[in-house]
């Protein structure tokens, strides 16, 4: 069923069912601010008991109504709300917003009311927002509808914003006209039985009165699809995303190394990464940095310039900058000899432009426009302290003509007078961005040039490499139990089906054993306990390196077998895995894997291996199937990538060939997602790609 | 000369030398806001031309005042201002503020006045606050002084402030109303060329009206000074700073990798951390923290409850309070059901506990009373999102009188109503902070419990060991240049007299002594190239490990010379150094070292050693001299900490035996400061102190 959201945005007519005449209900508030922000359709009360409502004719029941209705919204008592969906249904109503709480969030009852809710809409082939949800605006003329019970008057812009907290949603309104965040539409969508965050971001892509989609989520109804939508909307226009509860219990922590690693927020973390959507952490950033992305345009470069008449403010800002990752632009000698010619003697042309407090309107209007026209700078932060005797409303709507003239990317800074941004904003309906916070303006611009970066990068592809899935299919088929590790020699066999480089093994029974398959493989070798619940072999000393020769093998495997004694651990061991002692001196340790989220899918997991994997955690997750241009990203974006590329004179390892693993190890738990968790632990990468093993693997089936 | 700043803080006369009779100019206002604050003293303005200004009898000079003046602020063109210090001194006058500009920040002319200024202050035993300053507040019943010519009327409360920047100052003062930002005095110290923050610092430790300290800073007057006061004045108040230019350059980046891991910022974040001052990077989060300390009780543990109408903002601060180190409170039994006695069936009484939008005053005075008398809680943040239907002032009062009554760390915040903290704070005047964000409300929360578990941490002391001073001194004597790196022979030599455990060497001229002193230390050995130039000896591919015999020995130090005539550097070969080859497999490679700033004195590093150095840089700094606490504190504050104390079933090295080598570098430094720069790299530390050894060492002198 498509969710088409213009019944929802753009209808034509309203029925409020549950409108209300006694002041303070929702019921009553809501409709009096349709009302009251002018709805340009016609709008409907329902309600038994009232003839009219806020001087409107209201009806006794929705089937009542002669007109056409394109949205319901249902604020009734929750046990009324099933009756009035067939209404809806028989007056042929598609749309329909259930504003009602007291289902899933209050548990068990709950649950099995928005449970028959669904049904119902799913029958009737409706769409729903909510149940438990604040409501539906849309600022745009010729629509004015604040379908919503909060004080506040919105105020318009490109701004949508789609919200699973209908309280905090509240909280943004209150502020929005003081901070000027202008919002051409919100949705609250409360509990998201039927419409979720994916059908609203995804609406949103096309449509026109929305520049920039923000977002305030505690869940993903889907991860899978959020990924799919949002990669593909942020080609188009910038998404910032709120989500919440990053440190509840998220993915059940598993035994491998890779399971370890992913945290309870690593999903979301993930996700925004790779669909390209912003994430920040406050309701505050959030906005701020929507109103760059509304008003500003895209800087083309990262050179910026700062405008100022305080010191100490331009200070932290041009920290703040390059702390973003921007560069402080230089200003040509022209543009320092034009600035000289109109400023104060004291003042400083060089970026920081001090113009400092006595800077008259004109002065800073012709000081901005020198500073944005010099070809060194591709943005510009315009700051004003409180002046000292003029009237800052003035100076502010001087300094926003010369970033409206400029065409460059610009915000306008009104420090410590918060409350002549509305003014500014009324008085001058096309202004730029104007923040309270320098510091936040420099973070913006930084956050606005890495979304110009990736919106201009190449779309990646799914390779495809040949394999043998059939070796693999008739493994699985092996293993009845669910949960179970494979054995290390289904492993070994799984890894060269799919052209992995595990390292020549044999497994031995016992020590006699052990010696033949040392002296096969050739000495030095390298011994490790075998066994299925001995998971960790490091932890219980089960590894021997660098074995010389027979005498010494068998020294070792008898000081590990008592070893294991000890620990009475002995009658785990199955026998020995025998492999050549690589010498690895040019390679690097890494550690590829991947764990099954149950919503979200396979995590790849790709970084530094070793004993520093647990301390640094300097590794990177990606949602499978990567494309080629995901696993370039996971090796450039650890820390590590200058040990892989090679310091103090060493050469840089075959990065390609860690790509193509990483893209193999997608392709085999697209190709059989039944393996929930796999370790390539450590896998070492040299200059060499043909001398690149992977020295121990392990594998977990469902 | 002692810096009683009594005469600047509690005067009880002022002389306003340059008063003017002229609205919007300095002078006019500065008198116009002693007089209107309601200033205790007497004021004399000083005036050549007028008769009397804001109706107070104005003197044509200083010295026709009768009576005795306390504090003289001085606002006249800068070249008048000399001839007004000598009035000051004719006057008996010791406080002088100058406000006037145009010394030292505006370059060559103004360095030579404000010397000059120096002078007389120091000849005539004065004390100067500025010059470029904006002046003095004291808001203490019985003073009531605001002697700065900015707009915005003086909050009381108990907080210092000492600006740097007399912009940003400005910009503070427009907000502190309507933030409730409480000043108790503030100063304005502009070019500090006499007083500094560290007076300002020091003479506020006692002051009884100051109960936390702030300070905006773009420099340290004097780094080693700061440090010994905030250590001192940390231990009695918090001291929260912000230190601009952070990205400005700041040690001249040296050769060694001491040198080079040393940042612009390292000096400014070591001395901060090293002398417990709260470092803050806005001036929001500065004063939200001071509000804090200033208003509520430290928090007695680490464990938080939250009390909201609001689910969203609840679970942003939950996460905020997790990430910052607190834990959520459980609540007992006994209070979730005290709690479901009052609220609405619908609401949460686990923590956070949500009261839902229809909760009331009572209701949210009883609930937070509740919380806060629970013995698993140690903090509250207690959150009001917009209700619907109630006076938001009123309950925020009702919930400030439970956080009153309750005698713990509680914090309230008011959502999306930024304006009623003022009216709240005027009707309430011992109210508990208010925030308008639950996020920061947790990070303050979380910085006021570090603060207190700090301020209880034990003393350090400086530890002496029993060294050959002579030995180095007379190896010192022996060059006579400045910036030369000592032979490794004396670096060895010294080593051995302050006893750290420099491994074996000795250093052949040439491949048949390298031959015989291999066959000394005995095979397997370590050579290295040595030569004054060949500084960093991996780059050049002069090192190599693990030589098993003569043969190979000759082999490896031919090609070595061979590599160096490719790089035509085969010149610089002086000789290889031999060292034994310790099999350290136990043992952790760090670096330890030292490098001196030259305002700061010594910075000593410690950290991670081997390749991973410059990618992780997980070392930390502390100024020298360290005492032990500083040593111990070092070793556990960096990541690696956890490889230190063994992972996967290693043994942990000898951790005293790392602290005791810190100390002694730094006891080496402090004996001898004309050490610029010291690595000890790798410094292998082993389970066993005596298997712990210096691998490589370097010293730079002067």
């Amino acid at each position: 069923m498509m969710n088409d959201l213009n019944k929802f945005f753009y209808p034509k007519s309203i029925a409020v069912i549950g409108a209300s005449s006694k002041p303070g209900t929702l019921g009553y508030e809501l409709l009096g601010n349709l009302i009251k922000f002018g709805y340009n359709g016609k709008l409907f009360p329902v309600n038994p008991k009232a003839d009219a409502i806020h001087s409107i004719k209201s009806y006794k029941s929705l089937t009542e109504i002669k007109d056409d209705v394109d949205l319901a919204v249902i604020m009734l008592g929750k046990h009324l709300v099933l009756t009035a969906i067939d209404d809806c249904h028989k007056k042929k109503v598609k749309a329909v917003i259930v504003i009602t709480a007291g289902f899933r969030e209050v548990g068990e009852e709950g649950v099995t009311l928005e449970q028959e809710l669904m049904k119902k809409i799913r029958k009737y082939k409706m769409n729903l927002v909510g149940p438990n949800c604040m409501g539906i605006i849309n600022t745009k003329k010729g629509v004015l509808m604040n379908g919503t019970f909060i004080k506040g008057t919105p105020v318009a812009g490109g701004i949508g914003f789609v919200s699973q907290s209908g309280a905090l949603g509240a909280s943004v309104l209150k502020i929005i006209e003081k901070y000027d965040i202008g919002f051409s539409q919100f949705l609250s969508i409360g509990n998201k039985a039927d419409i979720s965050e994916n059908e609203t971001i995804e609406y949103w892509k096309e449509n026109p009165d929305v520049n920039v989609i923000t977002a305030y989520l505690e869940s993903f109804s889907d991860p899978k699809k959020f990924l799919e939508i949002c990669k593909d909307v942020t080609k188009k226009k910038p998404v910032i995303a709120i989500k919440a509860a990053k440190t509840s219990a998220g993915m059940k922590a598993a035994s491998s190394h890779t399971g370890a690693l992913a945290s309870a927020d690593t999903v979301a973390e993930t996700l925004f990464e790779q669909s390209g959507v912003i994430r920040v952490n406050s309701v505050e950033d959030m906005f701020n940095l929507a109103k760059a992305f509304d008003r500003a345009k895209l800087p083309s470069g990262k050179r910026v310039a700062v405008l100022t008449n305080a010191g100490g403010p331009a200070i932290l800002t041009v920290d703040e900058a390059a702390n973003c990752g921007l560069e402080i632009a230089e200003l040509s000698g022209e543009t320092q000899k034009k600035l000289r010619e109109i400023v104060v003697p004291e003042a400083s042309v060089q970026n920081p432009v001090d113009l400092l407090p006595p800077a008259t309107a004109e002065v800073y209007k012709k000081a901005a426009e020198i500073i944005l026209s010099d070809d060194n700078v591709d943005a510009g932060i315009l700051i004003l302290g409180p002046p000292l005797m003029f009237d800052t409303v003035e100076i502010t709507k001087y300094i926003c003509e010369a970033a409206n003239h400029s065409g460059k990317c610009a915000i306008v800074v009104v420090m410590s007078q918060d409350e002549i941004i509305a003014d500014v904003a009324k008085q001058m309906p096309m202004h730029p961005p104007l923040f309270n916070s320098p510091e936040k303006a420099a973070w913006a611009i930084s956050e606005m040039y890495r979304y110009k970066l990736r919106s201009e990068s190449p779309d990646g592809k799914v390779k495809k490499f040949s394999v043998n899935t059939k070796g693999v299919r008739s493994i699985i088929g092996k293993y009845k139990q669910d949960g179970c590790y494979l054995d290390f020699n289904d492993v070994y066999d799984i890894l060269n089906h799919y052209r992995m480089p595990i390292i020549e093994t044999r497994i031995s029974k016992n020590v006699q054993q052990s010696v033949y398959d040392a002296n096969k493989i050739g000495f030095p070798v390298v011994a490790k306990v075998f066994g299925r619940e001995l998971v960790h072999k490091s932890d219980v000393g089960g590894v021997a390196l660098n074995i010389q020769d027979e005498e010494e093998l068998i020294n070792v495997e008898s000081r590990i077998i008592a070893g294991l004694k000890d620990k009475g651990l002995d009658t785990k061991l199955e026998g020995f895995i025998l492999q050549p002692f690589a010498k690895i001196e040019d390679g690097v340790e890494t550690i590829l894997g991947a764990v099954k989220d149950s919503k979200a899918g396979h995590l790849l997991m790709f970084g530094l291996g070793g004993i520093f994997v647990e301390v640094f955690k300097d590794v990177k997750f990606k949602i499978a199937p990567l494309t080629d241009a995901d696993a370039k990203s996971v090796i450039r974006s650890i820390k590590s990538y200058e040990i892989l590329k090679g310091v103090r004179g060493k050469k840089s390892v075959d990065v390609e060939f860690i790509e193509e693993n990483i893209l193999k190890l997608s392709q085999l738990v697209t190709d059989f997602p039944e393996f929930t968790e796999i370790d390539l632990n450590p896998f070492v990468f040299s200059p060499n790609s043909k001398k690149s093993r992977i020295l121990d693997a392990r594998i977990k089936l469902r």
